[in-house]
């Protein structure tokens, strides 16, 4: 629909990380992940986002599994590397290392943990962008940052050249539809929804693309989703997202009374990959915990009335 | 795009209600603006909801409102009656004025002020509708009211009959989307969204219809953008709704820093009704504040960019 | 410890409403309440506020709860009231009854429901005052407003006479001391604290007196408790502060699980109350619900341990 | 007070990290601030907390800083060491350098960034527990990491030994109380309060001590206010705590219309400490900004007004 030639769009979705029973990244896991994903005709890999662990991978892991990603993608596809770190200094840090082991772009978070203005943010966006030559993704998460970005704020940063795109996960559909309205003519910019469920709608309002935690799950589903989409036949996207919508109750398998959203969400992508073959286990990263044997279950139900088992 | 046979749909717009220069009810100017949105085609008139600064109004103001919007309406159009209270006691208070005065169906919110539980806010709605024998809205507001209804919530209520749809404004177009598919078995059932800026893409993903603010302005563009839904044109949709979305700009022309974000949304939409020449002036409740010359000035640039003027 | 001589002092607890079974003011309750609090020394009444359950009476019932509380005080200690209500002009109807009834205090909150700007908080204090010539205090209470009010816009409407005194419920203590420190020079005005369990703390900060929910209980408690305070015998305050802190656990009786904070305070307090024999019942307004035998037989045990039953 | 005999008690400041221009630590001026804090009679050093930055230094000037403080300190007080990151594994790389650099104890914070579970906080603390033989205090700041430690929580994991103490800047005193109270039987345990103009009130209450970051600027003035306390001279500690909450005003010199809380709070007490000639400069790490020239005078003119110039 757009005008735009986007530089990043379609399907990237955000890899969950594979762990061994100790909290190492399962490589082999991951590079099959990859290449599941590759073939299922996906436009990019996000690695070390919210869904890849990043908050819960020491840097050493973390590196690890960029390294992995970066070599199974092999250049087919781009990679985008989430930097998430507090502040400054320490994503500049993490931007550097995704720069030397030849990520793409870079997904960069507002501050975290401090108490922050807007004017910060932005001294923040533009600091990172002029320590790193790789293109920049603002990530907007305000359920993990406790900000939100301003659609003026993104807006003025795109305009000059800082960032090249938006992940929004920030669940405002409203304030999306004005970035991308805004961004109009911004030919190179890349607006690309977080929310699995409203894929069709957005991609109606104008989104370039989405970043499906679920589409480690099902990458055809979405894949289909989008062309269908690109293509002008909305009822067939429509109906292609209501199953994946029910899809996505896999997340409500683990009960909110004893797993936090984190667990509910990276657990059950994880559960789902290992009951389709794709990866060697559930494994979550302390102090969440893995699925049970009966959210297990639940699990592989939903996967079965997809048609995905 | 729905199987359901929902009872209310299409456009829905909130009336704003206007003052005169002293607070009372201008009846004059309401009869207008309800004559210049049922010609515009809406099918159907929410009175007293938050756009109609419900908050706002004394009892008896409220009253006033919805008797001369119910008269003018004159059986045209379904008239939807927002309850605006507090807590169970005090909405049936104003439910049953509702039904004294002739509305078709009543506007709920969760309980508010006080610190309430889910199971309380299920008493709440079922003790409401046992109470007044009318069709009856859930109103999930949470920027208001400060709890948000849960997906799991509003099927119930609506499977045992209690609600008969849901007025969404919640911002979160995931929990939306999750209703609809749920309420797929529940043929009476009417989702509408609040948002006014994403109606193309609720409508894709399933709602019934819109309530939107900015329809109060613009009637004819929300008519022109739900029949392009309900005919499955999806891109004149979307370009109808950019324009729209544009437009939206006008609760912009307040600033933030010297207005609270209900005078900027109502004190834009009645500045545009009187540049219009539907309602007499733009006057707002205390402790609001009308819109200055200047921001005025803005209202009036966007609406001729609009070519509404 | 204050230089000042605030107009209101001491402890004023805020009263809970007894109700019959069908949800009616329970007026011979209310005159034992009144008369239980009056005999143990309270140097003011607070009718109608959170524990009075004002957001769920109907004004009807606000009405009569008032005129019973100034009936049975019969002048021997003022009697604040509460004016909860969303905005303006709203508020300045309940001050007009309030003064008819011969209240000799308002107690007002910022706007609510509304999403308010603080020029608009300052506007709503000011519209009342000069509405209704009767003290007025501003009730500082986030949890069910939503808003803080600053300590800079408290000084300023306490120096421009708008308002009396503070009944500050924010729990932030620290904002709470900035107040105090502030209005050394405006000897009237009254800071009272709304935290029962922080009452021997906030006077030696310099609280003027305390607005205690558990005060309904155990009034003799904290009359000792401020008189120790006003006397300097700091760790005789503190020590009844620890009975009384001990017994606050009333209000964890009801779980949180089946119950929302107003019923478990409320309705612990009632409880309380009737055991006690003050009052006829437990009852409260739904949707709240009155507490269980079990519940009961924990508020009951602390009540012992206390040495009040 | 207290019956306790708690390991760490008295004024632990939480220690700003002086930074040359290119923002290195500079290991002179903390060692100056090491050595001002020690001779003005403080009983513990807290380095990287929220005061000292630790969100915005790299690992390796979190760990450069941690070694000074400990080399300065040199046996006289204990030093704590903030340990904060977003999850489990992170926080335990963290305190295992703490350990190895010599710090007494470590603080940790709730996990942040990820969407957690109680549960999950519990298993948070009990694994980085295990993993480091050092006392360990929760930390509980809600306004970074958007969790509120339950009290429940706190004296469940202090029963268990998993914790030695808390540090609480939750502005819940309510809680506080609470917690105080319910670790009278946990001889060991030390309730430290982070609110710097609340420490006679909360002393008062029975806290142990308190980590003030304004006790960086004033020392000596929170060393005569503990002791004051301690000594049941509660008039002397509020006249202490009164002249500490007017210098506490320097945190509003930065505008928040142009700075963050957290450049607001650092920017001032770094501002102070070089006015008063113990570090070097006012210089803080990106984004945060430092003082400009006129809000240095601010600062100056209150250090003036206190008699610290």
């Amino acid at each position: 629909m757009s005008p735009r030639e986007p530089r990043f769009s379609g399907v990237v979705p955000p890899l969950v990380t594979p762990l061994t029973s100790d909290g190492e990244v399962d490589a082999p896991s991951l590079e099959r992940l990859v290449e599941f994903l590759v073939e299922a005709g996906v436009t990019g890999l996000f690695a070390l986002g919210s869904s890849g662990e990043a908050a819960f991978l020491t840097d050493a892991r973390r590196d690890r599994a960029l390294e992995v990603v970066v070599r199974a993608a092999a250049g087919r596809v781009p990679v985008l590397a989430g930097c998430i770190e507090t502040t400054t200094a320490r994503v500049i840090e993490r931007a550097e290392v995704a720069a030397k082991l030849g990520a793409d772009a870079t997904v960069v978070t507002a501050p975290f943990y401090t108490r922050i203005h807007p004017l910060e943010i932005d001294r923040h966006f533009r600091a990172v962008r002029a320590a790193v030559d790789l293109p920049m993704f603002a990530y907007d998460v305000p359920v993990s940052v406790h900000t939100k970005l301003a659609v003026d704020q993104v807006l003025a940063l795109a305009a000059d050249g800082v960032i090249d795109g938006l992940k929004d996960s920030s669940g405002d559909d409203v304030g999306f539809r004005q970035v991308v309205l805004g961004a109009a003519g911004l030919p190179g910019f890349s607006a690309l929804t977080g929310h699995e469920v409203v894929v069709d709608a957005m991609m109606l309002a104008g989104a370039d693309g989405a970043v499906p935690g679920l589409g480690n799950v099902d990458p055809h589903g979405y894949v289909r989703l989008i062309r269908a989409c690109a293509e002008g036949r909305w009822a067939d996207a429509k109906a292609e997202q209501d199953r994946l919508t029910r899809l996505f109750r896999i997340v409500d398998a683990a009960s909110p009374e004893t797993a936090g959203g984190s667990t509910r969400g990276i657990g059950a992508f994880k559960t789902a990959l290992a009951l389709r073959g794709v990866i060697a286990s559930g494994a979550v990263s302390p102090p969440m915990r893995e699925l049970t044997a009966d959210e297990t279950r639940t699990v592989a139900s939903h996967l079965d009335e997809a048609g995905l088992l």
